[in-house]
């Protein structure tokens, strides 16, 4: 059995991970931390854990993380970053689910996190969790870079084609759609039910702190600067995100169908949906990806369908799939639960 | 054309008096005021109001105020009833849509409201704004209290069977579901969209503060004392309130549905719907109570729907329908339009 | 294994009968029926279940029903009752989630769903599959009419109250709230999003099917008629249901929360929340049901909130529940899921 | 006092032609048809026009149509082109709100509605009623073919780009989400709350019928063939569309915020936000169009935000805008009601 810690389980992430670990076969919950609930029980703050989870809230303890083997970050950016580096010299491996280790730049770091990076000399060790991508690197990290929610959902959609050098990677759009949950477990006008709530908009669209992470994705396997424009929208719904992707190929002969088929044909968690629709639902509290290619009217313009629930595969769920490749244990552990549909 | 003020016209009762205020031909909006948003343009937060309003908020400034005939208050509970005395010595009416002046007995106030009462000298003059019960003393009135929405969608379905005395006081039931605006614009953790949408739930069930206002109204015109219990819930939508009430006949050959058309014959703003089942969205945006009585096998229960939008006659509908009457203006001026449906 | 068969397959019961039974490490799906879509994939039209099934519908075949230990009947009211007796006949066990089983009378049967029953003489043998108040006959049955989704929530709410006398049973009241996914999948113009959403009301006023199905049970176990007024509302969510349960205490000095403590020590699917107030949201997906019990002021009224997943404790899960029993699984086998919040 | 006639009054685009009718000045209703609820009272299906509308449906006549100073159209796609070209010779004006004159070539018409057109010699005739386009052409009609929803959203946004000719029209993305009344009022399993709520999906990737009707409506302002991809979305709310679209710039010195000030200087209904981000909810009810335009990163993509309520601006609202127009009678006449917020 892991013995496993949770710095800051007061958000959605955190209350995400306790759900899918208190079912996990080989983990055992040995610390959940969180400074504002500190002392109260975990199941008074999430109902739908009653009978699941016997602990409370305590105040982060290195000692006590210290004696983990594995600790997730579910906190707010810049706060893993001062304690990660003591936490790996006590050998505890760590992922982190906020931003801290995304992004190799320090510098891109500090200009759209608004902060001085706290150990830079980590930047290069940490490895971009996304299992479809860094699979053999993440079985060895001590430190993982959960990626974020839109970086999942967009990354998925796009690799097989930038990968294969099939679209002009100078103009490409991305244009994606949360849930509210992304936003987080924070009291905010803006994200009262009353603001949110049948209604529908754009948000950041110039410029969002996952764009450069989704660029720094695309160059990686492109092999060439991907020039990206990335428009978020908040829906008026709590769990999932739909990317709907645009590219023009180069490559008119292309099988697009036959190429996502090749390049996912042994991920477990990327479900390909030729002629379809994938709709965010299919998808609510499972790991998945569910992917559709489309060529409209055969021209030259790619579409690309992409949908997680961004709290799973774009967040907690994803963190229990590294956690596996980390330990050795089946990739899928623990996560095979089915969506929930209606 | 009157001179009005506002008070707090930041949160949702505030714009909806907007709302209706900049299509009411007979105001004109002098100031409108807000402690946090001072300087800001009342069209920036609240878009919908662009093109209609041409106005910054201000801090709150007595002499500004004091040059108004009427100024509404919809501020947080305790606000009003310190600004008010002044007001009312300059000339100026006040129709306040927050708590301060519904409850007579200003123990009751303390009790509930957890703060002295500023001025209970004024509780006697304020007339409580209900104008299906009071109409005569509103056009008259300096003070008016604006009921609470709970309290208007209650004593409206109550008040016929209570009036005629064919009931029996000593148990009735209303339990009450409101959409989520009825909390308020304010930032809290427990009123965000991934926290409410896609869920209901009771509240305040040992106690809410609607229940002592309820109760004054059932009293007042029951003639005795009424044992009410009171169970609000909160609804996974925006605006509208239901109320399903229930009490017990005592009077087996009542016929329900001519008391209630004759109670309310000459109401505007009532709509009865004789074997209907009213839905909140036929009221959405609109001053309309609509109501049905049913009694169930011809037993000797009877079962009361009545439905009002929250944010109109539960608050700033009801504040106009008010306005109204005491300025001489016809009682439904500004008031007219269309609910929105669907 | 057991194999098992699925008659009706295609609407939400019989789709969360899937979700649930995929995962059922006892469970052999042999069979999923449906006469509308035979010869489609299964995930074709419930695409959460690609890679979990690999199964189509197919035409209903008494041949490979009668080879199944145990089929579900998750039919519009009025199909089983046609081909039970046969498939007792060939030894098959049957549980229906639909209403052909679950009136002891024949003629309320008639009355309430408007045809003739065509088995009456199995009314006796079948047992109602509430596992909390019928286990033991549960577990030798041949044949189990599942509970509806109202007489659940509401049955397991008063039970503890009417079983132990405190209560007067002249004037109980239960007025339901439920998510539009207990209305079924099927094509409804009154059943639109754009019908639904964002609106709230009662319905069925005058008479529900439901109310005899209530009305049976508290009279098993009260000893005595009750005099019951149901009100049912659809909410504009998808899955839940909550009731508020109304009734008068005849015994001032009961200890309420002990009195649901004892009646509950050993129910694993019923959690008690003394002083609280259950979401629907915290049992979304899972077969509990919560429950808070009040009595506000100290008076004689008692309060009871109860809630579920209609389609986990309300259909679904219950029938699991019960198929547990019958074969002499552990009761929670396949229904330890933890609820999906947010 | 124009005479007016509604053709299909169920839906809800009549629904809203209604509400909106009835609070014209100018308006007197004459006749509301339906097949299938002749004899019913209008406000029996549509609880929210009571008090407002007292008249029933009745069967489509042609002497009472013809009676008419204008007809509109509310039916589905076919049926005004079977009706329309004997009102015509009456003398009586008509709009029609479905799709039946808005494709020049009957051509295209046929492949998209899978019918031959029954009048195409009328389709020279007919003006497309999009005022900001074609305003004078408009006042003179005989015949109007009211937009679609999403070509109005979407024309609106990039009209100002295109007639400029300031970016590349080979490539050209509309990014267009919907909410679900956009669908209809139709019994149809897809369109059920269980089944749209809290979900989003794309849909028609390969092709949708508005497609034809916005790539003319761009060839024509353009003055050149438009290569235009198109991807409609379906959100979970009732209301409004957003289109989000991008296209490349062609002339890097362009001053975008001006250059849409200048175009839309005069037009009542367009409401420009330079550096927002537009909601739907802040048109919800009303007749505007909001957009804002932006250049991410100061690089050669400009992104346009546009949004309108699909049934009024997108539908009802923009066909009396259209009324207003062709009687001579102010363009904002009965739709300046304030959109509906929260």
């Amino acid at each position: 059995m892991l013995r496993v810690g949770i710095v800051g389980g007061t958000g959605y992430t955190g209350a995400e991970l306790l759900r899918i670990l208190v079912r996990h076969p080989e983990v055992s919950l040995h610390a959940i931390t969180s400074r504002s609930e500190a002392g109260q029980r975990v199941d008074d703050l999430f109902p739908h854990l009653r009978g699941q989870v016997d602990l409370c809230f305590t105040a982060p303890d290195p000692s006590v993380l210290g004696d983990c083997d594995l600790v997730f970050f579910a906190t707010p950016n810049g706060t893993a970053m001062q304690a990660v580096p003591d936490l790996l010299n006590l050998g505890t491996r760590v992922i982190d689910l906020a931003a801290d280790f995304r992004l190799k730049d320090p510098s891109l770091w500090e200009r759209w996190y608004g902060m001085p990076h706290q150990c830079p000399e980590l930047l290069a060790e940490a490895v971009y969790g996304l299992p479809e991508l860094n699979r053999a690197a993440i079985c060895d990290a001590r430190l993982i870079a959960n990626p974020g929610c839109y970086p999942t959902a967009v990354t998925l959609g796009l690799l097989p084609l930038l990968e294969a050098g099939v679209v002009d990677p100078s103009w490409v759009i991305a244009d994606a759609k949360s849930g509210v949950s992304g936003a987080g477990r924070k009291a905010s006008t803006g994200l009262l039910m009353a603001e949110m709530g049948e209604s529908f908009k754009a948000y950041s669209v110039m410029g969002h702190r996952h764009s450069p992470e989704i660029t720094q994705n695309l160059a990686h396997f492109a092999g060439a600067e991907v020039n990206l424009t990335f428009v978020p929208h908040l829906l008026p719904m709590i769990r999932g995100i739909e990317a709907t992707l645009y590219a023009r190929l180069t490559d008119p002969d292309v099988d697009l169908d036959q190429l996502y088929a090749a390049r996912y044909a042994h991920e477990h968690f990327i479900d390909l949906m030729p002629g379809g629709h994938p709709d965010t639902r299919s998808v609510r509290g499972a790991n998945h990806c569910r992917i559709a290619v489309a060529r409209p009217g055969a021209g030259d313009v790619v579409v690309v369908q992409s949908v997680i629930d961004n709290l799973v595969k774009g967040a907690a769920g994803q963190a229990v799939q590294n956690m596996n490749l980390m330990f050795g244990l089946p990739e899928s552990m623990g996560l095979e639960s089915v969506a929930l549909l209606p």
